[in-house]
């Protein structure tokens, strides 16, 4: 590693603050031009996460490792890819930042500084798709760090677009971006009594993932059938 | 070939599970929101399918291959790219994958565990359409496999967003999403009914472009004009 | 040059098939799906185009250099990059690749083989838009065919989905594409009297193009101010 | 540098007048075919601009740099990457080429060659919102400069087109684009008189990022933790 804790937290922070923007102020501009179609809305929401998270990953990975998620921080401290002592840092400044990205998006829209969200998404069907969500991310991360390390910004936006279509709770899969979306009340909130099980789900997801993948990673070395 | 027989039917039975999970759960969502214009929801359709196909591909093809369809697992083994005797275990575990897919997709929206499509998709000109669609896909993915495999995961992913939109079937070109497909009434499904002729032109489409492109790829060592 | 005549020009001929069935097959998709919003309609149709064009590109540039336009293949003509002596052979191939991409496209979706196009789109300003079109095609071409090669897939699928929304003309830029469009009474035909004008202007802008970057490229070796 | 001063600022003209063709051509097409669906328009207009980056930069980078925007062309010099004396020239055929592209796009479709535009984009949320957006512009180039150099095409395209939905502003990030937009009265113009506040707000988060992300990239030399 070449970069300092200072600075690689600070990438991390930044990179979550944006990346919040990028979701929250998106969600913001599409519900209020698409006319009532929701379709249309989470097209425009997709589209600009999956683009921020391409600029964002390209941007910060040679210095911070581009996280921004806590979730792929524990996933790649257990997978024994990160050390646990830098933990708590890296998840104070995504968990920060991504407060920070709500109140960003809020100024340059001419809202509050945060409203609680009422937008609820409860129930235990919501739960297990934060769990698959989370599960994929992990999964897409761990499998594609040491075989196509390369290839990692474009997958993770490519799965992120895809996971925003095929889960009901349009894929939070990020526990500081589920706390920041919660003092939102836009278009990509979420209510504050559903965070919990939402960040459950997520831990669940991702560690479940890191645990399989490393199986299969070391599968490299067994005998070929 | 690194990894064992079994590492690699699992990540085919998963990869295809995320795959349908895509398809069907970004159709359901897709039509849920986009307030009767079916040219909405096949545009999250298509880009959420092609978004996880990039995702897919990058991180499972270092270890299975990433075939996630029977139709290029035959292909590949009539290129003599693949050993037969792994062709019935890829098959199966694509096909068991397919539905857990759609189960997964199901319960995740709440919705019974199956259901079989009314959705009817009959007559010969649909079966052309799965032909060329299928005949386009083996031949994107035998040409880029000698000269540019590198390019093959955007390579593919691209072919199928085009192929939903220049198809009237919307190109399903493969035999184990057909099969999930035909237990889904939503969106994506298909008519069980209609599945026997899906995939007799697919297996028809996969073969002729296998032979084909066989002849192309081998013209690389003829006298040059 | 490693593959003979033969091959290459039956790959000029089935690239250009598969792309006219793209931008012909999803225009009809994208028209009969989008209840009346043209801009939908195009969206899908720019998409399918783009998303055809990595695809065939990737799979043939290898093999015949992926032309699949008598404009492409006349300008690397004229820069020294192609024999004159093949020129007649991939125009050839291309305009019947296009021809059959039609009728492919009518047969899938059951609509009579050809049919004459009645989508007027005359006058200069149209003119002076094939010629901006194929100029910039042309030029992102021949610039990073230098300097680039491996970016061609994307910047040429890049260039002409942007193509198809700065110019009024939807941006056909293509000779064989024309031709072939005019057969088809559907969203992206256009009036056979309509042609010769198109066709002017395409060659115009790409000889210019061709010329113009050729000079650019061979700045390289100039004294450095 | 291999080319010359004069070769290098004529791909800026041509490269600048290419792009803002685009914003303004795309803008105009898009709000003719969307129905009053602005969401439908922007989505078109974002996605044009996008990937006629993608385009430009793969095409003119090697030759010129491909900064095609003053804000770009001074972050660099600011960071030393590039000779003060050249900045007057780059600065005056990017403003250039961009008035050329709103005359052309005019042309093109059929409107007089420029028109005050009357959209207003007034007040100090919007100064903020170019601040952010040119921020992040000049952070992730000069991030990626170092690191990822080879991703630049894809990290600024994606930026930008999840730049047009994040921000208020719709991201104008460009003094040559903001000024060439303030000519033409159609759906991607600003009033002339909000110009001069646009153009202090990107200077302003050009330089800041310039600063920003050298005292970042220095970073790698340090101790670490």
């Amino acid at each position: 590693m070449k970069f300092n804790l200072a600075r690689r937290t600070a990438c991390e922070f930044g990179g979550t603050l944006f990346l919040v923007a990028a979701v929250v102020g998106s969600g913001i501009m599409g519900e209020q031009l698409a006319g009532g179609n929701v379709a249309i809305a989470l097209l425009a929401n997709a589209l600009a996460t999956g683009a921020a998270l391409v600029a964002l990953i390209f941007s910060l990975a040679p210095i911070s490792g581009a996280h921004l998620n806590p979730a792929v921080t524990l996933a790649a401290a257990t997978s024994g890819d990160f050390a646990w002592r830098d933990v708590p840092w890296y998840v104070s400044a995504q968990v920060a930042g991504g407060l920070a990205g709500t109140l960003l998006a809020h100024v340059m829209f001419g809202l509050r500084w945060y409203s609680f969200s009422v937008h609820a998404r409860p129930g235990w069907a919501l739960a297990l798709s934060e769990f698959v969500a989370t599960f994929g991310l992990i999964a897409v991360i761990s499998l594609c760090s040491r075989a196509k390390s390369e290839a990692i910004p474009f997958a993770v936006a490519a799965y992120i677009v895809a996971a925003y279509w095929f889960t009901p709770s349009t894929s939070f899969a990020n526990p500081a971006v589920t706390i920041a979306r919660s003092l939102s009340n836009t278009f990509s909130g979420l209510r504050p009594a559903d965070v919990p099980l939402f960040l459950a789900a997520q831990f669940a997801g991702a560690t479940s993932a890191a645990l399989l993948t490393r199986r299969a990673r070391t599968g490299a070395t067994v005998t070929v059938s």
